[in-house]
């Protein structure tokens, strides 16, 4: 095994240790976040750092790095403050190379959905762009924010307005079947995976056995 | 496409929104924490909420369920507020199974490093255990925590103070293979994955077409 202590990982090369830190977190999503600046300007750009909050309300949480000015970027973030509103679309391996593009540093007039060649599409009252490409869309509003004091990330909290996904790969227990929508995982800041699953296992209990689930539920006592 | 709104999502049977929601956040890192109550209890526990927070200071956020007071639970929140430090498993294709089972409602007394068949290790000075059996082990310090408004979850920060992996999955660019290292994804609250590598693309730049990443680092110009 190879061991670095805090001070071995501050004498890295500074890109070397970015790659290695954003790996440790370990598999990630990988989502393009849909936004406007209530101009008429949509936005698209890759995150990889949604998190799952609460399902009652439903939340999900996403890490942006510290905003720089708005004329000089953090265009997600500004227009999230601007208007409320952001969607979470789910990439897949049809398009991962489109979604990794997004990064790439556009200017704020520039619609990052031209440039890489994804289709925005709107539901009725919400301002914020979705992905027609993609297969699991989420409409969310910012209810809350944290400044991470460490290093000024924001840490947004968004509630979930609305959701689309192909019906029949929603299993009766509840369940959304994020492979057989060829979703792909993230790892580090530029690897793409597609996923086999393993299993799903019975809800743990003391002194039990697991099982494995079917998408009909848990398996009967 | 199937869409609900959050009417919708409100009325769905408990159990069903939670497996809903969690499916909602993509796919996620299978990790265990391990912690101790400063007392010799060691405790082990399963989750798939870390993000990645910060290169410089190394940081890595957890969001942790509301905590219930000390004698029913929420053993890892207040072993993380008594000592202050905490590990980050990675959990691989080869004991995930165990990795799940942490999860069952075990006493403050019991050990879930004996009750499912896992070794702890320790660094020294350092007073939580790490996992053995994982070859993705990293030692965190308590920084930041901060009380989600909405639902009173914990999202935790904790900065790195030490890692330990093989260094033969540590490509030059500063890469962890996690894949080679057979560490599992996870999508909803129980189903587990292995994953296979699409690719590792280019930093993306404006009007350049993205390539392939080796682990030797960035393509040539």
């Amino acid at each position: 095994m190879r061991a670095l202590n805090d001070v071995d990982i501050e004498l890295l090369e500074q890109r070397k240790r970015g790659r290695l830190m954003n790996s440790l977190s370990g598999f990630k999503s990988a989502n393009v976040i849909g936004t406007t600046d209530g101009m008429g300007h949509h936005n698209l750009a890759m995150f990889s750092s949604v998190v799952h909050l609460g399902s009652d309300p439903a939340l999900l949480g996403v890490v942006l790095r510290p905003p720089v000015e708005p004329e000089n970027g953090s265009h997600t973030y500004w227009n999230i403050r601007e208007t409320g509103v952001f969607t979470i679309n789910h990439v897949s391996d049809s398009w991962y190379r489109k979604a990794h593009q997004t990064s790439a540093r556009y200017d704020a007039e520039e619609s990052e959905f031209e440039a890489v060649g994804l289709n925005p599409v709107f539901r009725c009252g919400f301002e914020a762009p979705a992905v027609e490409e993609s297969s699991v869309r989420i409409g969310l509003e910012r209810v809350d924010e944290w400044k991470i004091p460490q290093n000024e990330c924001r840490f947004i909290v968004g509630q979930i307005r609305w959701i689309e996904f192909p019906e029949d790969a929603w299993a009766e227990d509840g369940f959304l079947d994020l492979e057989k929508l060829g979703v792909v995982a993230m790892s580090s800041l530029d690897s793409y995976h597609n996923t086999q699953q393993l299993e799903r296992l019975s809800y743990a209990k003391k002194d039990k056995p697991l099982t494995r689930v079917t998408g009909d539920g848990e398996p009967p006592e």
